[in-house]
């Protein structure tokens, strides 16, 4: 951490600076310049510190963060690639995995036709979500306990681990029973006594990004599912709020290579939430997975015209096939495999 | 809402609208152009129902909202201003409602200090919190219970009532027990499970604007609370997060006037969550006050240099005094008191 | 300059950012922690250089800027306010200046009619375009000449000096006979061409803030025509662009306190742009004032229904009247005379 | 467009808005609903028109566009790709176009050498800025005339055509007679002055997005070059500016199927400029021939380290010939050539 002074900073309240320091078990070196004092921290654990307790003394004029304030999921903690093991494959390794499925469970029929669908085009993880985080209170809230049974009946049909989101603490256990990966939710990024929470299931946890939050702030909720011990944290990019309006949420691809620069953790992409347009979740998860991305979270629907809950962004099981098909190619380039 | 056909939609595609629209109990009426039909649905509640639906379907080209899709909390279910009653005064009337303290309970001393010296400077309610949502989870995270605790206690000794916030469902009962007001921060926004807790307690809640969510979504989440049987709530405006970067958030003032332009419920201000930095504070309270708002949530502790959470966007008790008399004139101009 | 090395940069890498340092005529102070080596490089101009010629350099992780990359415009060069002089007042002394005018001049009949009205009501400086920027081709581009020939008309008949925007270098000779203030629109903000010219023209300019750019771009900006020898600059806020879609941009009022912390220049908001409806102007044209900015620029028509620009966001004379009432008392509160 | 009247609009507000529709030679369709009555404005040109001039009058709620503001970018008014030719190639067909070279023309030395090894590795065209747009008045601001011959000099000897920026009105010659590409950059984007002289000019025109502008805007700009008389125009998508702070501008990779569906232009994708480093440029580059690009503008410096602008974000002339190999995959996986 580095203090600025102000011009004409006093003898005494540089002091007080130092002594603050000093109070953390930190060491200080001066840099007297010509025109202000900048004071350099020293210490291993400055970055999970506020940088306001020096900010607010008199006489500082600015605080510079050197350390992230994330650690567990920092590449400085942990140098090599995270790989989250599932059945019989791994999330984070040479091959890309995809996720597909309906938004929500809706039916036995509904579930089991895109299951076996999905399965059939190639993808490794059945989606589907029993309880949905939804923005009005007046809309479909998802089939909750019920659609988890339905959820465990595809997983046993078609022999596919799933994913689904959870949404409250207390649901954890129940959730966790049935789903092989857990799902927080963009809304509840940070939705710190669902991180608690979550953090101490053994289930692996596909964390999305909140859709507002930085990739620092991203890897600092990472930190809280690790601190908890859960060491499987899957990474979601699924699109940012920017002041564009022809999509639903922009795309950060750049949060891949940054990620894979920052942490060891892997990311996978939800083409499906940022288009918002099932006609543009093709180049979005093609344009993923040529930037690194090491999976996909993608909504596939067996008749997206009925389904209840975002259809639009939904593709057809014909269009999901297709579009795994044009991934292969993709994927060898950058010297993977789907 | 209104349904633009592609140029060239065939009559199948048209009627297929249709269709859909009148199987939710809707009516029509057909706009055909030269270049493309424009289908208007024209029912008491499209609000409420996603665009999705038709925009899924084939032919169409755009959807467009006239109704918004929030109603509890619009003007047209309730055309006059909301007022919240507390003990002897109400949120939402012509006097304006200061709510101060510190951002956490830190301590006896430290709790009952500050709650002295705002009430003595002219707050009404008393804050401070006990469970603190923190980004970082090696942060403090509040004093939980013993902080429930020592607010009970302040609000025996000082006469005032305290708001404070809630961050887990499973502790609605044990906060309401103690707190005047609960407070939904703004990571919470849409936390879903807890708005619909929140929304069945008997306790008035202050509901914080989520940093990225839009003003329409901040009234669809307050349709929750409503929809739940609280009548209670009293809007937070506290900053968007925008690129700028020379404070933490933007504070949004024009959305005073866009609420009470679209909604009956009261709106707050909070500048020290927005600024960031205690030498902004007063400018953006007292255009909050200046813009409409029917009150202020400001953080004050006795000491910032020693707060263990956000001391640099926090008032000492002399400027918060030196700023409760600015605020007078300006509330007398725009026909207030405070 | 704060420049971090990579954990285990090589001494040689070091040695070569410590050369480079050196090149500029800067010192450097070494900080040698345990884990990384921190480079602070102490100079007088490190704001205008930019941060990547050290950033590029093998072993660098970090480079941060302790000083701001302008200084004409910053309070650390001039400490005591700006104050433009303007025939028989000052634009950043005690009293607030309020601009009025239509947003285009359309006809001599509507300017004439304005003209009257808003200096009746208060208004010391009359604004109209003459060069509109639209931006679509196929919109009204003003009147040009012909504007120009009316605001000189104008300004003879009612006595009051007028402001008028520039969009092209070529004009800058034709319109500073006529405008007693330049203006910089919002999408010129960073066209260095036209502020090259325009910082050489003997008249006070208003720049208006980027809708996209921070308080630093736009201080940097305000650089670019105090280099050039133009001492009268006035900063004009008038909205950001952000997610939030209920009003055209979003009013940053604390860019107002930030403004006044950071810099000398006296600052003046729009509220008519970023409102972009006539309804909301006044709430922030009160807020701007509370905040303490040196004055308004405000749209005003004699007959927005027919208004062949921006009519939505204009106040009629009537409702400009009674705004300039409500700003006294607010102008008070603050110390200030309108 | 629709105009949706507010709740208990006077049949004369109707009447008012339906004189004023036909003023402009529409029709109008009314939609009488049980609580509100939506009027359909029926038109072939409504997109040019501002929805100011409806929304200002007594009793209208909302206004709604169809259709989009722009007309000759749109597919609408072409519905197949728009193919720029150059001298033996052209942009928009099946080959992907690369454009690269350094971000200044610093020296002879360095264009001769940077033209040789960008060409050798595959590079179609050769970029290189004479006149810089700056952000600071104190940086290196170009070579300006000497730059452009030393361009001449580059195309001669290597027979590659050039792309270079063009900042100022009074240039348009000069620059047109060597540069076989102009370039309008992101901060004049909505220039409009420099878009009208430019849309003169014969050569063909890479018109940068903004970095705040929406793809409408950009497609509104578009307008400006082809209502000018200039076909041969080439979209350049470069990153927006978003709350993210881990990048320079975050890219939007989604712009490309955006633009692909709405017009008919060919859209480049410029990577460099939205990374801000070195090391993020081949993801994203990968990332935007796999969404579809039709080409890329590329920084490449022979030494970045002792580039005078943009030195982090340019690539060695290794790193971009190792770049250039990794591309072929990707571009035949989308059935395309490079």
């Amino acid at each position: 951490m580095i203090i600025g002074m102000k011009t004409g900073a006093s003898e005494d309240e540089i002091n007080t600076v130092v002594e603050k320091v000093k109070s953390y078990g930190w060491d200080v070196q001066m840099n007297i310049g010509t025109e202000k004092t900048v004071i350099a921290v020293l210490g291993s654990n400055t970055g999970q510190v506020s940088t306001d307790i020096f900010e607010v003394l008199p006489g500082v004029e600015t605080v510079t963060r050197i350390m992230k304030p994330y650690k567990l999921a920092s590449r400085e903690v942990k140098a090599t690639n995270t790989k989250v093991p599932l059945d019989g494959f791994e999330i984070g390794g040479k091959r890309i995995i995809v996720m597909a499925g309906p938004c929500a469970v809706e039916s036995e029929e509904q579930l089991m036709e895109a299951a076996g669908l999905v399965k059939e085009a190639g993808a490794s993880v059945l989606r589907g979500g029993a309880f949905k985080p939804r923005t009005s209170p007046f809309s479909f809230q998802g089939l909750e306990e019920k659609g988890l049974e339905l959820l465990q009946q595809a997983k046993e049909k078609f022999g596919m681990p799933v994913v689904t989101e959870i949404v409250d603490v207390g649901d954890v256990d129940a959730v966790s029973e049935t789903a092989d990966i857990l799902q927080v939710g963009s809304r509840n990024m940070q939705n710190f006594a669902l991180l608690t929470a979550v953090g101490k299931s053994k289930r692996p946890v596909v964390l999305k990004r909140g859709f507002s939050c930085t990739v620092t702030e991203w890897l600092t909720a990472a930190d809280y599912l690790l601190a908890g011990g859960n060491k499987g944290v899957i990474l979601c990019e699924r699109g940012i709020r920017t002041f564009e309006d022809s999509i639903r949420f922009s795309m950060d691809i750049t949060a891949v290579p940054v990620i894979k620069k920052y942490s060891h953790l892997p990311v996978i992409v939800d083409p499906s939430h940022a288009a918002g347009h099932y006609s543009l979740v093709p180049a979005i998860a093609k344009a993923a997975i040529a930037a690194g991305a090491d999976g996909l979270l993608i909504e596939v629907h067996p008749n997206p015209e009925e389904a209840l809950v975002d259809g639009l962004q939904s593709l057809t099981p014909v269009k999901f096939a297709k579009l795994m098909k044009e991934l292969k190619g993709i994927a060898e380039s950058v010297g993977r495999t789907i």
